[in-house]
């Protein structure tokens, strides 16, 4: 270990800088110009000096590492493969990567209980990032409240002494069934399970556009699949026939499997069945018919996942914030 | 330091076993059974003790983190968004999981490009996952000379000393030519840029397809990304007309952008022109119309990854290995 200090401190040495400059630049801290961290890495190179950055960061208390958590409820069938959660994964992995941070992939499986003791007391990471609130917030408010820094990926107007970031569920929930009522939908299937946080609030939202037209509400609740909502669209029509003439799906890879159902019974999608989607994953775009979704700014989102986490890993405090959603009109349904 | 050994020596001595056992229970090594991990991290909990895996990690040399870095090239506009890319890291991760490891994800732009420092000498992963060969193997076969652990989603039939494993690219480039030219087309488009090693393979699998029935090569050589496809079918119209009644589109995303500008301008596909994409992602089902591709079997070639990958780190070799690939055929070819 000595002999490592002396190592540095003679890099530091031959290159007239601080030892602090040196193992920053070694460590792709941005807050040293990009050019002198060039420069010292060249130099580290020739004279095959390796910056031990385990050791490092046991006296730095540092990882440049963030722990992304997808945060599955125990019994989906929901895996990392979804497209949404992909999508998310990518895109917070951007903006990590411009603050210089890289990105630790687990999910709620891997992690287990005690998220404070897994990823920070243990060195792995600096923070956490929960993607998805979940059916069971125990977790996530024991991490939280072991003072880890952390951030979530959720509805935002939950009310916690942590930082949510996401879309307005709720308004998102009314937009969709709002747009179908107008469209001459009467009967709208809800499809997705309210008692998962996120979707919980769009079928709130659902409730409260079905309410002022008057309609009647029908959920059938399904994990978040789109195989989940094949089957389940197809057992509603085996039990009841064509009783229903819209669909708010609670996610788009739900809407496509309910969208497969409905186009294998050759049911007419928008004329006789109109159907709304969630995300505005790149799928609703090319489908057909092309699926009209509420789109979920998981970009915007993202930067201010990766802000808020930086804030508090400065020491200062983070609130919740609801990033915009809007509708994409395509033609799935009815203008 | 020695503090921290005695209490790992209590709560072996408490839960009556070895304190290795106890180390690797509290880091979740499958080695030992889940009730056994289960009860003693329990215990852990009770009497407040933290495992310190950072420490824990420079005595034992182990992570239990695989690096994957995504690797582009310099001059692509292809990022970690693009669902291929977002399929094989979410296939990748799966594995992993299964082997009680998690992923750290990398890319050639952050991780420099002496990756055995970046990655294994600094002790932040166990090995080195490698996504896509790129143009210029140099960090690649760096990496591997430096002895570090690594494996590479690539071609597999490229010569080198570190196992690669993938489809065989030649046979897909010629397949979806064959298939086109037994649909009747005369003049087929190869969209894709031959000096990127796995595409380079495909484009030769393609002229070897032409070879044999005497037609004639055309190549738009483009950036690996939807929006160049767009572009790039968009000036060859403008240029030279529709001079052409085939595309062997180098990646689904590719044929997906090419889709696009056919579209637009009503050129019918496939009367007009006929698309094979490669990659079979989930967007080539659902496009309209679907999209023929060559299906890279990613879930395989993860699981074989990873295999190497631990080959490698039990000290036993570990060869490159091709993944079976078949051809989906769809709406945007002629049967």
């Amino acid at each position: 270990m000595n002999n490592k200090q002396l190592k540095l401190a003679d890099l530091a040495k031959l290159a007239g800088v601080s030892t602090s400059t040196v193992s920053r630049a070694l460590n792709d801290n941005p807050l040293i110009k990009k050019e002198t961290r060039d420069k010292l890495k060249q130099l580290a190179k020739q004279h095959n000096f390796s910056l031990n950055t385990a050791a490092s960061r046991l006296r730095s208390q540092k990882t440049n590492v963030v722990a992304v958590i997808i945060n599955f409820d125990s019994g989906t069938e929901q895996s990392i493969n979804d497209p949404f959660l992909l999508k998310v994964v990518g895109e917070i992995n951007l903006a990590l990567n411009k603050q210089g941070l890289e990105l630790l992939l687990s999910n709620s499986f891997m992690a287990g209980d005690d998220w404070a003791n897994y990823f920070i007391n243990s060195r792995r990471a600096d923070g956490i990032i929960v993607v998805g609130q979940g059916k069971d917030p125990a977790n996530i408010e024991a991490a939280a409240n072991a003072g880890v820094p952390l951030v979530v990926w959720g509805d935002p107007k939950t009310p916690s002494n942590y930082p949510i970031v996401g879309s307005d569920n709720f308004v998102g929930g009314r937009l969709a069934t709002e747009h179908l009522l107008a469209g001459g939908a009467k009967n709208i299937v809800f499809l997705g399970d309210p008692g998962h946080a996120e979707i919980g609030e769009r079928y709130r939202g659902y409730l409260a556009a079905l309410n002022t037209a008057n309609a009647i509400a029908n959920v059938v609740s399904i994990d978040i699949t789109s195989s989940a909502a094949y089957h389940g669209i197809n057992q509603l029509l085996v039990a009841k026939g064509l009783c229903f003439d819209g669909i708010m799906a609670c996610s788009d890879m739900v809407a496509l499997g309910a969208m497969k159902a409905l186009k294998e019974r050759y049911i007419s999608i928008p004329n006789d069945v109109a159907l709304v989607g969630f995300d505005d994953i790149a799928m609703a775009d090319v489908s057909h018919p092309s699926l009209s979704s509420i789109k979920q700014n998981t970009q915007r989102a993202s930067v201010l996942l990766v802000e808020k986490l930086l804030a508090q890993l400065q020491g200062q405090s983070a609130k919740s914030q609801v990033v915009e959603i809007e509708l994409i009109n395509r033609q799935s349904s009815k203008r």
